[in-house]
């Protein structure tokens, strides 16, 4: 079995966390200064390890061990979300490096190897799993030369070239390289903290649909405008939000999530009745026949309020992810690993957030894993995983590796 | 009786528009370039009115009727809502100015006359009623010195120095001088024209309570943070105002209003339970008993949540004015003048817009005339009224004037 260096990972998280420091935590979005510069860093530390690195022409690191025999694709991402935590994406990329210093240290393991990406931009600054889609040959340059920052407002191309990456090739997947692509990932919810487990095999990935809900009203002033023949967007809003929020208790499965997290008055004004208002709402689940009575669900409110007056209500559904199911054998060597160094000590579980792997299980078969997530906090700079759960993760991640290669 | 010209009136209009014009209304706030502009042509065509005419150091533009003998203080606001309508503020202003000439040109008013005044920023650019409450003696320097404007962020004494106003004096009520102070404004609201009539005399302005209420949960990850233990600050926020929205409908007097302009949402992603929830409530009612109960509801329904949790409430209290009854005698020339010139054409009716009227009525009788809006809009480039009301209602509200300085 490979035998991973906590002191060395650790130490290497430490380091990738200096890049764009944020309190506790890290601002480092895509293609912004110091995530530029921790990708450098990052090829630098894949060729110590023996790996042919490369950033390609949409930022993803890739390094990959020289000669043949089976491979595994390591990775994960190490943008960050605004202001977020040191570990969310970027531990999987250092536990791929880590397995590939492993792997290369394991003269039992001279005939197989791992290679390791870190994606490009899987938290969105730009386009959500850019790096992943390209890498599957999921993505044309017509959306690449329409993607704008959130910040600054300047074009993908723009920034790319401003980073120095105008003009490389984009990676693309390698027909038959790979046995299959693992992740991991600290858990992002309090699933295993709350069952005293270190452990987490994820079973699969959920769906997410989302949605802009949009109200029209006539915008008039808050003083002189009897209640009577107000045609207020808010309050068809608020009414709405309330609905939905009481259909989907009763609707939901075990583990369906529904999220409001944005809400607009415009034009937002105390004495001004609201002309219009637009709410972002998702919903999440394993299982798409939850998904699909969801949205049956969102339909059906909002053609009663259209009946019913007075604000007309429009849907847009921004996003629809189907849910991804993980490789049972891949779930069988990370459960048999984790069994072997944690006896009772792990769980099956579905992810309630999105990663790479649902974009490279497109192609490859794809499993992940989770450690525990103090708190259950990701997506806040106070984001934390104690470093024996991140020592002990990669080890039985690692043992995963050998097993899959060895039986692929 | 004094006798206004229509044509010259419509004319001073249709040039004060231009000021800041935008689409078929004006962008116009207080010490904005149009609106300094705006003031400087205001004082020359008060001063060719026979008055002597100041920008004093708030930016109020005041015209005095040189000599003796009883004076009326007749005006209104100049300054406008961002992109709202040409007649909002300034039609009060040009009435005022066309009294003034209506009384200068009538040898049997020589003993009596109109001052006229445009009160700085009404709208709340820098400070609502800045320029009524200076003049009346509410307004001390540290409030003047901490102002800041809406936009661009400057304080009040940076922006007064940019228009070359600094230093200069504040003028202020002088005792005795008025025998009252009159206003005319557009209705604002519907009631007049849904009735059928071109005259509102005020019976008094409504008071207006606005709170700030804020919502606190955990920000957190909107897939993998389960329904059951979430603290949505959103969700508390929708279950709150819901239930107000409910609760005022049971407690409404015949005319109370009540509108939640804004709601905001922290952070505001689609994907992250927000943290944090805002909204910004308000209700007004000519009756303070009414006012009363709306804010015991509130208290009530914010004690219940906070006993319920897991959302804890804070109530800010924002704003808090007084309902204003307007002078009796007032209110019985302008109604006479009304039924003289148009016979059962008129109504009494109260304001629910707040006006400078209600500043200038701590120190003086005061009264309010009203002219309808064409389907009710306001604070929108798109507000208007009929040529022939804006006429009408400025010969009634000359008439008005006269009775009221000759039995004064």
């Amino acid at each position: 079995m490979p035998r991973i260096d906590g002191a060395r990972l650790i130490a290497d998280l430490k380091r990738m966390a200096e890049f764009g420091r944020y309190k506790t935590g890290v601002h480092r979005p895509m293609l912004s200064q110091p995530d530029i510069a921790s990708r450098h860093w990052l090829a630098e530390r894949m060729q110590e390890a023996g790996l042919e690195a490369v950033i390609d022409g949409v930022g993803n690191v890739i390094g990959r061990r020289p000669g043949d025999g089976p491979r595994l694709l390591v990775g994960s991402h190490s943008d960050t979300q605004p202001r977020g935590g040191w570990l969310d994406g970027v531990m999987g990329v250092i536990y791929g490096l880590e397995l590939a210093r492993a792997f290369r240290d394991d003269s039992a393991l001279a005939d197989v190897g791992i290679d390791v990406a870190s994606w490009a931009d899987e938290e969105g600054n730009f386009l959500s799993f850019l790096g992943s889609r390209s890498f599957v040959g999921e993505l044309d340059e017509a959306e690449i030369a329409g993607a704008r920052g959130r910040d600054d407002g300047a074009t993908l191309p723009e920034a790319l070239a401003r980073c120095g990456l105008a003009g490389r090739p984009r990676l693309a997947i390698e027909p038959g390289r790979y046995a299959g692509y693992l992740e991991a990932h600290i858990e992002q919810g309090g699933y295993l903290e709350s069952e005293g487990l270190r452990i987490g095999v994820v079973t699969s990935i959920v769906g997410i649909r989302a949605y802009r809900v949009a109200f029209t009203g006539t915008q008039n002033h808050a003083g002189t405008t009897p209640m009577p023949i107000r045609r207020d967007a808010g309050v068809a809003l608020v009414r709405f939000c309330n609905r939905i929020y009481e259909r989907f208790a009763e609707l939901s499965g075990p583990r369906t999530v529904w999220t409001v997290g944005k809400i607009e008055l415009q034009p937002g004004a105390p004495s001004i009745i609201p002309g219009r208002a637009e709410m972002m709402l998702q919903f999440r689940d394993a299982d798409a026949a939850v998904l699909d009575r969801f949205e049956a669900a969102v339909h059906a409110l909002a053609a009663e309020m259209n009946a019913a007056g007075p604000c007309p209500v429009e849907l847009e559904r921004t996003s629809d992810t189907a849910p991804t199911i993980m490789d049972a054998g891949f779930q069988k060597a990370l459960a048999d690993a984790a069994e072997a160094e944690l006896p009772g000590g792990w769980m099956r579980m579905p992810s309630g957030a999105g990663h790479d792997a649902q974009i490279l299980a497109h192609k490859l078969p794809a499993g992940m894993l989770f450690i525990p997530s103090i708190g259950g906090v990701s997506h806040h700079y106070s984001e934390d995983t104690a470093e024996a759960d991140i020592v002990l993760g990669c080890q039985v991640f690692a043992d995963a590796a050998a097993r899959i290669l060895r039986t692929g």
